[in-house]
Protein backbone atom coordinates (compact mmCIF):
# COMPACT_ATOMS: atom_id res chain seq x y z
CA UNK A 1 0.00 0.00 0.00
CA UNK A 2 1.26 3.31 -1.00
CA UNK A 3 0.59 5.97 1.55
CA UNK A 4 2.68 9.56 2.45
CA UNK A 5 4.76 7.24 4.65
CA UNK A 6 6.53 5.57 1.63
CA UNK A 7 6.68 8.39 0.26
CA UNK A 8 8.55 9.78 2.34
CA UNK A 9 11.00 6.65 2.82
CA UNK A 10 11.45 7.80 -1.23
CA UNK A 11 12.35 10.87 -0.59
CA UNK A 12 15.36 9.62 2.17
CA UNK A 13 16.46 7.45 -1.00
CA UNK A 14 16.42 9.87 -3.53
CA UNK A 15 18.16 12.13 -1.07
CA UNK A 16 20.91 9.20 -0.38
CA UNK A 17 21.17 8.87 -4.53
CA UNK A 18 21.49 12.52 -4.63
CA UNK A 19 24.44 12.73 -2.21
CA UNK A 20 26.25 9.95 -3.57
CA UNK A 21 26.28 11.96 -7.54
CA UNK A 22 27.55 14.92 -5.39
CA UNK A 23 30.16 12.58 -3.49
CA UNK A 24 31.28 11.31 -7.15
CA UNK A 25 31.69 14.76 -8.69
CA UNK A 26 33.72 15.73 -5.08
CA UNK A 27 36.26 12.86 -5.48
CA UNK A 28 36.26 13.10 -9.54
CA UNK A 29 37.55 16.60 -9.32
CA UNK A 30 39.40 16.17 -6.25
CA UNK A 31 41.74 13.67 -8.10
CA UNK A 32 42.20 16.15 -10.93
CA UNK A 33 43.28 18.50 -8.32
CA UNK A 34 45.73 16.53 -7.24
CA UNK A 35 46.86 15.43 -10.52
CA UNK A 36 46.89 18.73 -12.31
CA UNK A 37 47.43 21.33 -9.57
CA UNK A 38 43.90 22.75 -10.47
CA UNK A 39 43.45 25.03 -8.12
CA UNK A 40 39.45 25.76 -9.39
CA UNK A 41 38.82 21.96 -9.13
CA UNK A 42 40.06 22.06 -5.50
CA UNK A 43 37.92 25.04 -4.64
CA UNK A 44 34.66 23.78 -6.47
CA UNK A 45 35.23 20.46 -4.21
CA UNK A 46 35.40 22.48 -1.28
CA UNK A 47 32.40 24.51 -2.08
CA UNK A 48 30.27 22.07 -2.74
CA UNK A 49 30.51 20.46 0.39
CA UNK A 50 28.35 22.54 2.72
CA UNK A 51 25.62 21.61 0.06
CA UNK A 52 26.44 17.85 0.63
CA UNK A 53 25.96 18.64 4.56
CA UNK A 54 23.21 20.33 3.83
CA UNK A 55 21.16 17.41 2.34
CA UNK A 56 23.06 15.55 5.13
CA UNK A 57 21.10 17.25 7.45
CA UNK A 58 17.84 17.85 6.09
CA UNK A 59 17.78 13.94 5.54
CA UNK A 60 18.88 13.25 8.68
CA UNK A 61 15.92 15.81 9.89
CA UNK A 62 13.11 13.98 7.86
CA UNK A 63 14.18 10.62 9.11
CA UNK A 64 13.67 11.85 12.52
CA UNK A 65 10.38 12.90 11.66
CA UNK A 66 9.08 9.94 9.89
CA UNK A 67 9.84 7.73 12.79
CA UNK A 68 8.43 10.34 15.37
CA UNK A 69 5.59 10.57 13.02
CA UNK A 70 4.94 6.91 11.93
CA UNK A 71 6.47 4.95 14.34
CA UNK A 72 7.31 2.45 11.40
CA UNK A 73 6.79 -1.44 12.52
CA UNK A 74 10.08 -4.30 12.30
CA UNK A 75 10.16 -4.23 8.77
CA UNK A 76 10.00 -0.15 7.59
CA UNK A 77 12.34 0.43 10.85
CA UNK A 78 15.16 -1.73 9.50
CA UNK A 79 14.64 0.30 6.06
CA UNK A 80 14.95 4.02 8.09
CA UNK A 81 17.34 2.93 10.61
CA UNK A 82 19.92 1.29 7.18
CA UNK A 83 19.26 4.63 5.63
CA UNK A 84 20.76 6.39 8.98
CA UNK A 85 23.59 4.67 8.63
CA UNK A 86 24.20 5.15 4.55
CA UNK A 87 23.42 8.83 5.23
CA UNK A 88 26.67 9.13 7.66
CA UNK A 89 28.59 7.01 5.23
CA UNK A 90 28.03 9.55 2.20
CA UNK A 91 29.16 12.57 4.39
CA UNK A 92 32.16 11.02 5.38
CA UNK A 93 32.47 10.01 1.85
CA UNK A 94 32.20 13.87 0.93
CA UNK A 95 34.39 15.06 3.82
CA UNK A 96 37.40 12.69 2.36
CA UNK A 97 37.12 14.18 -0.93
CA UNK A 98 37.05 17.48 0.60
CA UNK A 99 40.62 16.23 2.57
CA UNK A 100 42.06 15.30 -0.93
CA UNK A 101 41.04 19.03 -2.45
CA UNK A 102 42.44 20.75 0.36
CA UNK A 103 45.94 19.03 -0.15
CA UNK A 104 46.14 19.94 -3.62
CA UNK A 105 44.92 23.46 -2.75
CA UNK A 106 47.73 23.44 -0.05
CA UNK A 107 50.20 22.51 -3.08
CA UNK A 108 49.48 24.65 -5.73
CA UNK A 109 50.79 25.82 -8.09
CA UNK A 110 52.61 22.26 -7.43
CA UNK A 111 51.10 18.84 -7.70
CA UNK A 112 50.53 17.29 -4.66
CA UNK A 113 51.74 14.10 -6.62
CA UNK A 114 55.28 12.90 -6.94
CA UNK A 115 55.50 11.98 -10.97
CA UNK A 116 56.26 7.83 -10.10
CA UNK A 117 53.12 8.05 -8.42
CA UNK A 118 50.97 9.78 -10.45
CA UNK A 119 49.61 6.65 -12.43
CA UNK A 120 48.53 5.01 -8.72
CA UNK A 121 46.98 7.82 -7.59
CA UNK A 122 45.23 8.45 -11.02
CA UNK A 123 44.16 4.42 -10.03
CA UNK A 124 42.75 5.01 -6.96
CA UNK A 125 40.46 8.14 -8.09
CA UNK A 126 39.22 6.09 -10.76
CA UNK A 127 38.25 3.36 -8.42
CA UNK A 128 36.73 5.93 -5.64
CA UNK A 129 34.53 7.57 -9.03
CA UNK A 130 33.24 4.08 -9.65
CA UNK A 131 32.66 2.84 -6.46
CA UNK A 132 30.68 5.93 -5.77
CA UNK A 133 28.98 5.70 -8.93
CA UNK A 134 27.66 2.13 -7.69
CA UNK A 135 26.89 3.05 -4.60
CA UNK A 136 24.09 5.43 -6.55
CA UNK A 137 23.14 2.57 -8.47
CA UNK A 138 22.81 0.01 -5.50
CA UNK A 139 20.84 2.48 -3.28
CA UNK A 140 18.71 3.56 -5.92
CA UNK A 141 17.43 -0.42 -7.16
CA UNK A 142 18.34 -2.08 -3.68
CA UNK A 143 20.79 -4.33 -5.57
CA UNK A 144 22.34 -6.59 -3.31
CA UNK A 145 24.16 -8.26 -5.84
CA UNK A 146 25.52 -5.52 -7.51
CA UNK A 147 26.08 -4.38 -3.69
CA UNK A 148 28.26 -7.48 -3.47
CA UNK A 149 30.81 -6.33 -5.95
CA UNK A 150 31.88 -3.48 -4.01
CA UNK A 151 34.23 -6.00 -1.48
CA UNK A 152 36.13 -6.65 -5.14
CA UNK A 153 36.20 -2.98 -6.01
CA UNK A 154 37.77 -2.18 -2.78
CA UNK A 155 40.24 -5.17 -2.82
CA UNK A 156 41.54 -3.52 -6.35
CA UNK A 157 42.27 -0.04 -4.23
CA UNK A 158 43.90 -2.02 -1.38
CA UNK A 159 46.15 -3.19 -3.95
CA UNK A 160 47.00 0.43 -5.19
CA UNK A 161 47.23 1.18 -1.86
CA UNK A 162 50.04 -1.41 -1.40
CA UNK A 163 52.12 0.19 -4.12
CA UNK A 164 51.81 3.30 -3.13
CA UNK A 165 53.34 2.47 -0.24
CA UNK A 166 55.82 0.58 -1.95
CA UNK A 167 56.82 3.27 -4.80
CA UNK A 168 57.55 5.40 -1.76
CA UNK A 169 59.98 2.89 0.17
CA UNK A 170 61.96 2.06 -2.98
CA UNK A 171 65.60 3.31 -2.20
CA UNK A 172 65.05 5.37 -5.75
CA UNK A 173 62.32 7.70 -3.97
CA UNK A 174 63.91 10.81 -4.05
CA UNK A 175 61.02 13.46 -3.32
CA UNK A 176 61.86 12.96 0.97
CA UNK A 177 59.94 13.22 3.75
CA UNK A 178 57.06 15.74 3.04
CA UNK A 179 55.34 14.55 0.12
CA UNK A 180 55.79 10.83 1.54
CA UNK A 181 53.20 12.57 4.46
CA UNK A 182 51.23 14.24 1.38
CA UNK A 183 50.89 10.68 -0.06
CA UNK A 184 50.22 8.84 2.64
CA UNK A 185 46.74 10.98 4.12
CA UNK A 186 46.28 10.89 0.29
CA UNK A 187 46.35 7.36 0.14
CA UNK A 188 44.70 6.96 3.52
CA UNK A 189 41.52 9.29 2.12
CA UNK A 190 41.56 7.18 -1.26
CA UNK A 191 41.36 3.66 0.86
CA UNK A 192 38.72 5.30 3.70
CA UNK A 193 36.51 6.35 0.85
CA UNK A 194 36.31 2.79 -0.12
CA UNK A 195 35.57 1.06 3.12
CA UNK A 196 32.72 3.65 3.07
CA UNK A 197 31.25 2.70 0.11
CA UNK A 198 31.90 -0.95 0.33
CA UNK A 199 29.83 -0.63 4.19
CA UNK A 200 27.20 1.24 2.16
CA UNK A 201 27.20 -1.74 -0.62
CA UNK A 202 26.62 -4.53 2.93
CA UNK A 203 23.72 -2.27 4.35
CA UNK A 204 21.66 -2.65 1.34
CA UNK A 205 22.75 -6.28 1.12
CA UNK A 206 21.63 -6.53 4.71
CA UNK A 207 17.96 -4.40 3.62
CA UNK A 208 17.38 -7.13 0.89
CA UNK A 209 18.37 -10.11 2.53
CA UNK A 210 17.86 -9.57 6.20
CA UNK A 211 21.72 -11.22 6.88
CA UNK A 212 22.81 -8.68 9.85
CA UNK A 213 25.79 -6.93 8.95
CA UNK A 214 28.84 -6.80 11.07
CA UNK A 215 30.97 -3.22 12.29
CA UNK A 216 32.95 -2.73 8.78
CA UNK A 217 36.22 -5.25 8.84
CA UNK A 218 38.80 -2.41 10.52
CA UNK A 219 41.05 -2.41 7.37
CA UNK A 220 45.06 -0.37 7.97
CA UNK A 221 47.82 -0.81 5.45
CA UNK A 222 50.74 -0.52 6.96
CA UNK A 223 53.99 -1.06 5.15
CA UNK A 224 56.88 -3.41 6.61
CA UNK A 225 60.75 -2.92 6.72
CA UNK A 226 60.70 -5.59 3.76
CA UNK A 227 57.51 -4.39 1.06
CA UNK A 228 53.86 -4.39 2.19
CA UNK A 229 51.52 -5.72 4.31
CA UNK A 230 48.00 -5.57 5.41
CA UNK A 231 47.73 -4.65 9.10
CA UNK B 1 7.18 6.78 35.39
CA UNK B 2 10.15 4.19 35.33
CA UNK B 3 9.37 1.56 33.35
CA UNK B 4 11.22 -1.60 31.16
CA UNK B 5 11.42 1.13 28.62
CA UNK B 6 13.53 3.54 30.75
CA UNK B 7 15.33 0.25 32.02
CA UNK B 8 16.26 -0.55 28.39
CA UNK B 9 17.43 2.73 27.88
CA UNK B 10 19.46 2.76 30.86
CA UNK B 11 21.25 -0.78 29.86
CA UNK B 12 22.03 1.25 26.43
CA UNK B 13 23.47 4.05 28.42
CA UNK B 14 25.26 2.02 30.41
CA UNK B 15 26.73 -0.21 27.31
CA UNK B 16 28.20 3.06 26.29
CA UNK B 17 29.42 3.64 29.35
CA UNK B 18 31.50 0.21 29.29
CA UNK B 19 32.55 0.93 25.81
CA UNK B 20 34.35 3.61 27.03
CA UNK B 21 36.57 2.32 29.62
CA UNK B 22 37.27 -0.87 26.94
CA UNK B 23 38.45 1.87 24.47
CA UNK B 24 40.21 4.00 27.34
CA UNK B 25 41.84 0.54 28.20
CA UNK B 26 42.83 0.00 24.69
CA UNK B 27 44.24 3.41 23.42
CA UNK B 28 46.60 3.39 27.14
CA UNK B 29 47.94 -0.07 26.08
CA UNK B 30 48.32 1.09 22.62
CA UNK B 31 50.17 4.12 23.27
CA UNK B 32 52.69 2.32 25.76
CA UNK B 33 53.37 -0.48 22.71
CA UNK B 34 54.41 1.74 20.82
CA UNK B 35 56.49 4.21 22.85
CA UNK B 36 57.97 0.63 24.77
CA UNK B 37 57.32 -1.75 22.20
CA UNK B 38 55.70 -3.60 23.96
CA UNK B 39 54.28 -6.51 22.10
CA UNK B 40 52.22 -8.43 24.56
CA UNK B 41 50.37 -4.71 24.70
CA UNK B 42 49.76 -4.73 21.20
CA UNK B 43 48.55 -7.76 21.19
CA UNK B 44 45.66 -7.20 24.17
CA UNK B 45 44.50 -4.58 22.37
CA UNK B 46 44.51 -6.37 18.85
CA UNK B 47 42.65 -9.20 21.06
CA UNK B 48 39.82 -6.82 22.78
CA UNK B 49 38.79 -5.37 19.87
CA UNK B 50 36.15 -8.04 18.98
CA UNK B 51 34.75 -7.90 22.66
CA UNK B 52 34.36 -3.98 21.93
CA UNK B 53 32.97 -4.99 18.65
CA UNK B 54 30.35 -7.77 20.62
CA UNK B 55 28.99 -4.96 22.68
CA UNK B 56 28.56 -2.46 19.39
CA UNK B 57 26.32 -5.14 18.21
CA UNK B 58 24.86 -6.51 20.84
CA UNK B 59 23.47 -2.48 21.71
CA UNK B 60 22.89 -1.93 18.36
CA UNK B 61 20.26 -4.90 18.37
CA UNK B 62 19.06 -3.90 21.59
CA UNK B 63 18.65 -0.11 20.36
CA UNK B 64 16.72 -1.51 17.37
CA UNK B 65 14.48 -3.83 19.41
CA UNK B 66 13.38 -0.95 21.60
CA UNK B 67 12.49 0.60 18.39
CA UNK B 68 10.57 -1.52 17.15
CA UNK B 69 8.49 -2.65 20.19
CA UNK B 70 8.12 0.63 22.56
CA UNK B 71 8.01 3.08 19.46
CA UNK B 72 9.14 5.95 21.17
CA UNK B 73 8.05 9.36 20.82
CA UNK B 74 9.80 12.71 20.10
CA UNK B 75 11.89 12.87 23.83
CA UNK B 76 12.81 9.51 24.10
CA UNK B 77 13.78 9.13 20.24
CA UNK B 78 16.16 11.53 20.48
CA UNK B 79 17.74 9.71 22.96
CA UNK B 80 17.55 6.84 21.02
CA UNK B 81 19.07 8.49 17.89
CA UNK B 82 21.56 9.67 19.55
CA UNK B 83 22.57 6.54 21.86
CA UNK B 84 22.94 5.27 18.16
CA UNK B 85 25.75 7.88 17.21
CA UNK B 86 27.44 7.35 20.50
CA UNK B 87 27.41 3.63 19.85
CA UNK B 88 29.24 4.42 15.96
CA UNK B 89 31.86 7.15 17.55
CA UNK B 90 32.69 4.50 20.52
CA UNK B 91 33.04 1.31 18.04
CA UNK B 92 35.93 3.63 15.65
CA UNK B 93 37.82 4.90 18.81
CA UNK B 94 38.57 1.09 19.50
CA UNK B 95 39.30 0.77 15.95
CA UNK B 96 41.50 4.00 16.00
CA UNK B 97 43.26 2.25 19.22
CA UNK B 98 43.45 -1.01 17.25
CA UNK B 99 45.13 0.47 14.45
CA UNK B 100 47.92 2.03 16.40
CA UNK B 101 48.53 -1.79 18.26
CA UNK B 102 49.11 -2.68 14.49
CA UNK B 103 52.00 -0.70 13.94
CA UNK B 104 53.29 -1.03 17.22
CA UNK B 105 52.91 -4.96 16.42
CA UNK B 106 54.20 -4.73 12.92
CA UNK B 107 57.40 -2.32 14.41
CA UNK B 108 58.52 -4.74 17.10
CA UNK B 109 60.74 -5.56 18.07
CA UNK B 110 61.75 -1.82 17.42
CA UNK B 111 59.49 1.25 18.59
CA UNK B 112 57.78 2.27 15.89
CA UNK B 113 58.80 6.21 17.07
CA UNK B 114 61.90 7.36 16.71
CA UNK B 115 63.48 9.13 19.81
CA UNK B 116 62.84 13.06 19.11
CA UNK B 117 58.91 12.10 18.62
CA UNK B 118 58.54 10.44 21.58
CA UNK B 119 57.41 13.25 23.83
CA UNK B 120 54.82 13.90 21.57
CA UNK B 121 53.03 10.94 21.19
CA UNK B 122 52.82 10.12 24.61
CA UNK B 123 51.17 13.46 25.09
CA UNK B 124 48.41 12.72 22.32
CA UNK B 125 48.52 9.35 23.85
CA UNK B 126 47.69 10.57 27.31
CA UNK B 127 45.09 13.30 26.04
CA UNK B 128 43.79 10.18 24.02
CA UNK B 129 42.98 8.82 27.47
CA UNK B 130 42.03 11.80 29.02
CA UNK B 131 38.93 12.02 25.94
CA UNK B 132 37.97 8.88 26.29
CA UNK B 133 37.73 8.82 30.17
CA UNK B 134 35.72 12.33 29.64
CA UNK B 135 33.50 10.48 27.07
CA UNK B 136 32.73 7.91 30.10
CA UNK B 137 31.68 10.08 32.90
CA UNK B 138 30.04 12.57 30.26
CA UNK B 139 27.42 9.88 28.73
CA UNK B 140 26.92 8.46 32.60
CA UNK B 141 25.97 11.99 34.23
CA UNK B 142 24.44 13.74 30.84
CA UNK B 143 26.88 16.55 32.03
CA UNK B 144 26.87 19.09 29.52
CA UNK B 145 29.14 21.73 30.88
CA UNK B 146 32.15 18.31 31.05
CA UNK B 147 31.07 17.30 27.40
CA UNK B 148 31.53 20.84 26.00
CA UNK B 149 35.52 20.80 27.54
CA UNK B 150 35.85 17.91 25.45
CA UNK B 151 36.74 20.73 22.03
CA UNK B 152 39.59 22.40 24.36
CA UNK B 153 41.30 18.87 25.26
CA UNK B 154 41.05 18.54 20.87
CA UNK B 155 42.76 21.71 20.38
CA UNK B 156 45.60 20.69 22.46
CA UNK B 157 45.60 17.21 20.87
CA UNK B 158 45.58 19.55 16.60
CA UNK B 159 48.10 21.80 18.34
CA UNK B 160 50.56 18.42 19.36
CA UNK B 161 49.01 17.07 15.43
CA UNK B 162 50.84 20.31 14.09
CA UNK B 163 53.98 19.64 16.20
CA UNK B 164 54.33 16.09 15.03
CA UNK B 165 54.77 17.55 11.05
CA UNK B 166 57.21 20.09 12.32
CA UNK B 167 59.31 17.70 13.76
CA UNK B 168 59.07 15.25 10.68
CA UNK B 169 59.60 18.25 8.35
CA UNK B 170 62.69 20.01 10.42
CA UNK B 171 66.39 19.37 8.32
CA UNK B 172 67.46 17.02 11.32
CA UNK B 173 65.20 14.55 10.53
CA UNK B 174 67.33 11.29 10.22
CA UNK B 175 65.34 8.95 10.09
CA UNK B 176 64.02 8.82 6.43
CA UNK B 177 60.46 7.29 4.65
CA UNK B 178 59.06 4.66 6.60
CA UNK B 179 58.94 6.25 10.32
CA UNK B 180 57.63 9.08 8.43
CA UNK B 181 54.76 7.28 7.19
CA UNK B 182 54.11 5.18 10.36
CA UNK B 183 54.03 8.80 12.14
CA UNK B 184 51.94 10.17 10.02
CA UNK B 185 49.22 7.36 10.47
CA UNK B 186 49.45 7.19 13.90
CA UNK B 187 48.78 11.08 14.50
CA UNK B 188 46.21 10.94 11.76
CA UNK B 189 44.57 7.79 14.11
CA UNK B 190 45.36 9.91 17.64
CA UNK B 191 43.44 13.13 15.89
CA UNK B 192 40.66 10.81 14.70
CA UNK B 193 40.18 9.15 18.07
CA UNK B 194 40.03 13.36 19.63
CA UNK B 195 37.30 14.06 16.93
CA UNK B 196 34.96 11.09 17.83
CA UNK B 197 35.26 12.04 21.21
CA UNK B 198 34.43 15.59 20.27
CA UNK B 199 31.66 14.18 18.43
CA UNK B 200 30.43 12.27 21.59
CA UNK B 201 30.24 15.38 23.50
CA UNK B 202 28.41 17.01 20.83
CA UNK B 203 25.59 14.44 20.83
CA UNK B 204 25.47 14.58 24.78
CA UNK B 205 24.76 18.84 24.59
CA UNK B 206 22.64 18.39 22.21
CA UNK B 207 20.50 15.51 24.09
CA UNK B 208 20.87 17.97 27.27
CA UNK B 209 19.95 20.96 25.42
CA UNK B 210 18.06 20.21 22.66
CA UNK B 211 20.69 22.08 20.35
CA UNK B 212 20.97 20.20 16.83
CA UNK B 213 24.06 18.91 16.15
CA UNK B 214 26.15 19.42 12.73
CA UNK B 215 27.88 16.43 11.62
CA UNK B 216 31.48 16.91 12.98
CA UNK B 217 33.21 19.14 11.40
CA UNK B 218 35.78 18.39 8.66
CA UNK B 219 39.32 18.33 10.06
CA UNK B 220 42.60 17.54 8.39
CA UNK B 221 45.96 18.77 9.58
CA UNK B 222 48.37 18.48 6.77
CA UNK B 223 51.72 20.61 6.82
CA UNK B 224 52.45 23.60 4.70
CA UNK B 225 55.81 23.65 3.08
CA UNK B 226 56.93 26.54 5.46
CA UNK B 227 56.28 24.97 8.70
CA UNK B 228 52.69 23.14 8.92
CA UNK B 229 48.95 24.57 8.71
CA UNK B 230 45.47 23.06 9.58
CA UNK B 231 43.66 21.74 5.88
Amino acid sequence: VRNVYHDELDAVTASLVEMAGLVGTAVRRATVALLEADLDKAEAVIDADEHIDSIYRATDARVFNIMARQQPVAGDLRIVFTSLRMLADLERMGDLALHLAKIARLRYPSSAVPQELRPTIREMGEIAERLVAKVGRVIAEQDAEQAAELDDDDDDMDALHRRLFTLMLDPSWSHGVEPAIDMTLVGRFYERFADHAVSVGRRVVYLVTGERDAPPAPAVLVQSSSGVMDG
